[in-house]
């Protein structure tokens, strides 16, 4: 995991070389389309879901995330000729992404399918495959080939902005950017031993990095063996915040401009106050800093496209727990590369 | 709490007899409309995951979920001419979704509010307003409000469906299924008391009784204060399975009949291989019922409407589980009825 995290600049670099030329082709693609739609599960659904708000906040294209139960368990008979659906997933041979995305097509979708291999399954069948060039991933827990997902993403959006190009000056430093935090590691060691001392795990963020606090949250998850929530602060605000007691320790994940960072700096505050034995915040402001007990610095970029690089201090802070609690962060009790969400048999 | 879950059946009642009749104005509002967008935060989000899975597999129309904060934080400008957005909220006072409402109604969206309270700024702002016929509710964890959400869920998809009517017979005979289940209070204690037992709880349905048990997370969450994880069994095979051990209870609710039965039964069987606590099932087959430790016997109705009803074994147990732990179910700790999402400083 440690070798592949530091291999993440290059594939940012390699995986934006190759996809940016692509934006004329899904311009195309999307002419006559109006929606749309992603089809993933794990990592690959929070690269989504930072598609998807970018997809809104800078395209000012409706995005969603599809069921894809409503295609592989109840053959739901939608009319999906308005929309684009995108597919992501690392192997492009998970069964019930396949098998959405074939469902879409049939329903009307134009698709696109955001994979890791281009002779994938998922790839073969797309219209149009933004094969991402992280190189082969051999840990479990998903770290490059994720980055280069939301570079997939940034592209798409890009592609479907009113005026194209304007995201092109920030994605060139995203490699920079994500070396730069991999060198210094400023707080991981301590965030690592915060978490460590504590049974429960709060993340939360909201908006474009809230894809980025539930990737957070998932790759402590599988990767520490932890129970961990991964909340919007909205949500945590609306209800669960009430469960927070000395017990739980809170990772906070903002970017360090835009809309959320005065309300993720609010929940600091405010999750200090209710007795949380713990919060340390991912990125952010001064101000972020300064709320937070423990600041792990993100990069030098703006919010819209932040989450390429935000994550790798969440990651690097992971990989640290893991082996503090002496578990090995490349091979998660229980889980395999390729996931399958049902049984063989079924359909 | 408890009075106002054996208030359900005639809320039920009252909600279906004051709303059936509005589906030719529903039809007439969505006749030139592709997509229907929900916005909601809470109990009211979950009632709104199950009319999106209900609109999407019984009635053909896509759904989704709105991001409220790309209104009020992002102020994104989507073109939402071919959508109507149902916000659900039980005050209809909750200011990020009027406000999510609004934006949307600028964006050429039609509205329907569903709410509780016909003088609410939500109600009076809509397209047209689904009141519900709740009554007023009083304890904090929304129950009564909950289920007459999902029976105005069930009144627009059914208005939308090709053939609208097919439901009528099954919705009838939800409040005395609901009534029955309420006097019968079969596993109920033995539910709570394994959910004593145990400091970890994880909450799985998928598909249509998704939001059922992300609602029975969230009612554990807020009222008995334990922190919780709901997750449908396709994402919690994907990788959050692997966190799963003695700590753990498993609370598992499925229909009796439909196509998760199979695998929710499946996942029961993994959660005892793999060493969880105690496995808690609500509702399902007989064969569900012999793979759990313990079987809370949920309606006898079909799936597509099963929600209306399968939530109340879901609710006995938490109101049970509340005492038990010598907390009060009405009042949990640090919430408050209208719940608001962001300081009230920020815009």
């Amino acid at each position: 995991m440690a070798r592949e995290i530091a291999e993440q600049p290059e594939a940012l670099a390699r995986t934006l070389e190759a996809l940016l030329p692509l934006r004329g082709e899904l311009r195309s693609l999307a002419e006559d389309r109006r929606v749309v739609l992603f089809v993933a599960r794990g990592s690959s659904d929070n690269a989504a879901i930072y598609g998807r708000y970018l997809l809104e906040v800078h395209a000012g294209i409706p995005g969603g995330l599809a069921a894809p139960s409503v295609a592989t368990h109840y053959h739901a008979e939608l009319d999906l000729s308005e929309a684009i659906v995108v597919s992501v997933s690392q192997s492009g041979e998970t069964t019930e992404i396949v098998e959405t995305q074939a469902w879409a097509a049939g329903r009307g979708a134009r698709t696109v399918a955001v994979t890791n291999d281009g002779d994938s399954s998922l790839a073969a069948a797309a219209d149009l495959a933004l094969v991402t060039r992280a190189g082969a991933e051999l840990a479990v827990p998903a770290t490059k080939s994720y980055v280069t997902q939301l570079a997939a993403m940034a592209v798409m959006a890009d592609a479907f902005a009113p005026k194209p190009g304007s995201l092109d000056a920030d994605l060139d430093r995203v490699p920079a950017e994500v070396s730069r935090l991999i060198s210094l590691r400023t707080g991981v060691d301590e965030a690592a031993e915060r978490l460590a001392s504590t049974p429960e795990t709060l993340v939360s963020g909201r908006g474009l990095t809230f894809g980025t606090a539930l990737e957070a949250a998932l790759k402590l998850e599988e990767t520490c063996l932890r129970p961990v929530r991964g909340l919007s602060y909205a949500d945590l605000r609306h209800g669960p915040i009430a469960v927070v007691d000395a017990e739980h320790v809170a990772l906070l994940v903002s970017a360090a401009d835009g809309p959320m960072v005065a309300g993720m700096t609010d929940l600091a505050h405010d999750l200090r106050r209710r007795g949380a034995a713990a919060t340390i915040g991912i990125g952010g402001d001064s101000g972020f800093a300064a709320a937070v007990d423990v600041c792990v610095p993100g990069p030098d970029l703006p919010e819209l496209v932040a989450p390429l690089a935000l994550v790798v201090p969440a990651q690097l802070t992971v990989e640290a727990l893991a082996r503090r609690l002496g578990l090995n962060p490349d091979a998660p009790r229980g889980l395999s590369k390729i996931t399958q969400t049902d049984p063989a048999n079924d359909a």
